[in-house]
């Protein structure tokens, strides 16, 4: 489509985004179009994740830190299905505040990621607009053959297990506000969480082997997992005294008066790109092994049952659940 | 991600857009991700197709001709590519002003196209932005494997051909604004070709079989000719005589003073979405066939020859091109 400063995005394009482009199937950004070989005995996973400025991310966030965060959010829902993500497309809304400095600090961003993550870029369009400055990506990865690990597969009896820590997109975009009082050090690790948060690609393999339902942790653990148990038709019983927090988070937790309502607001915040899974317990031992190995930590925060609904427990009791939030009983 | 006004976007997701799922692949829209078995001997083509509100549409365009535009150009891109549309992924940015009678209108529009070219939605994302309405919109078809036709296939001797008429996308953008001044059927008309332009997807067979090189009209007739010419290190003489105009741009000439310059418009306005290819003058009779079958006007408007660089001819003299645009000598 032809775009009100046709010659600033013929230039980004052939400058900035070009040089990221996939060998072969994005034909050097050259042509309308992507073309992916089938791959025999292959599915092809897709997902599209979508950031505005002031909703999704701040408007003194730099570019390269922004585009990392986009990359790595769709990256993280692939991991979270088991797909092992090649490529993506873009599409760039630029707003008047991104001239060719910061247009270069998000090639850079991209640059850096591309090679952290092996992906590439495979197309896409770049247009200005006069509203916030808006990135939308489309992630492309393969899974083996019906092996796509989605919501719905929990079953009664299975653990409930998440990786890494929870809590720290919540801190971390309140750090980057200004808004917490912690050490230097601590609010640094935050801030850098929130920005770019790590996907966890390298667990992929044991989801897609192991898991039988997952998801990445985005809107917030217990809305995710309310999810997962939603469409798969269960019960799930989840115990905030096993929600696995940061050096950070903990630091954090200490200086709370309602341990309680802490944890609630880390187990609510969303942004923290960790996997939430249910596996058999017979599963167990394998995945602690391999999480292991990799230095990954591994929590069992609770278990799947028969029914419907996610019921929250902390300290012995029941902690309710209204239509607006979380409340403690 | 969290959005502003979660609320709304999970309504808008399942209320109005999980109706339009892919049945199988797109999972209902329950899941983070589409999954798309490999088709053995095929490729999947992909493009992305982006709009923003006040840019590539007018504020007062109704939100279902908008949502219609939208997947016909990322259709456009496919046919010219002899590509064989199945699905897509959206990301919706809604403004302020898509409330949710606006919201119904935009998937109405969407559900009507999806019937009349059978492509289904995959997944996607929808926020809320304090910026315009945009959208973008990623298109997955399939061609037989190494079949896609590219830019850069153009060789010395090929015809250049168009489908259909010339210069209406033009037109029907100062239509929508008011500026013309035609009787009120031709100006419907060509609003109606600015809404919602029809892709040539039933003559893409014969652009993959026969054709060397194609494009679907976009920025300009003129512009994307000269994107083959350089993507195929050939030249291309251009004749704007047989420049092919519907009957309102006819009505339209024929209320111009200076010719030349009024068909220079209409070739360099663009938003067309017809198709400019090459062939080797063997299979002119073979295009001409098909496209008398398909009631489909194919004109041929020029040669490609040896050199770089599109010259553009007109009344037996050479109109000049510029830097900034194109002039007449």
């Amino acid at each position: 489509m032809p775009s009100v400063d046709v010659a600033g995005e013929f230039e980004t394009i052939r400058r900035l985004l070009a040089p990221l482009a996939h060998p072969e199937w994005g034909r050097g950004l050259l042509d309308d179009v992507a073309v992916v070989p089938s791959r025999t005995g292959y599915d092809l996973v897709l997902t599209k994740d979508t950031i505005v400025e002031g909703v999704h991310f701040l408007p003194d966030d730099p570019l390269d830190t922004v585009a990392q965060k986009l990359l790595r959010v769709n990256l993280s829902d692939l991991a979270s299905k088991g797909a092992e993500p090649f490529g993506y497309l873009l599409g760039c809304f630029w707003s008047n505040r991104c001239g060719w400095p910061e247009r270069e600090a998000f090639a850079a961003g991209l640059k850096r990621d591309q090679a952290a993550f092996h992906v590439a870029l495979m197309g896409g369009d770049t247009v200005s607009t006069p509203g916030p400055a808006s990135f939308s990506l489309t992630m492309l990865g393969w899974t083996p053959r019906g092996q796509t690990i989605g919501r719905d597969g929990a079953r009664p009896g299975d653990l409930i297990l998440v990786t890494g820590a929870i809590g720290d997109g919540y801190l971390g975009l309140q750090a980057a506000r200004g808004l917490l009082s912690l050490d230097p050090g601590r609010i640094a690790a935050l801030v850098d969480h929130y920005r770019a948060p790590l996907p966890r690609l390298a667990f992929a393999g044991q989801i897609r082997e192991l898991a039988t339902a997952a998801i990445d942790v985005s809107d917030g653990l217990l809305a995710d997992l309310g999810h997962v148990a939603a469409a798969s038709g269960v019960a799930m019983e989840v115990t905030l005294d096993s929600l696995p927090v940061s050096a950070a988070g903990q630091a954090w937790l200490d200086g709370r008066v309602d341990g309680e309502d802490a944890r609630l607001q880390l187990a609510t915040g969303g942004d923290d790109y960790e996997i939430a899974f249910t596996a058999p317990p017979a599963h167990e031992t394998a995945l602690r092994r391999e999480a292991d190995r990799q230095h990954l930590r591994l929590t069992c925060i609770g278990r799947v049952s028969r029914g419907t609904g996610l019921t929250v427990h902390h300290a012995g009791a029941v902690v309710a659940v209204d239509r607006t939030g979380w409340t403690h009983r």
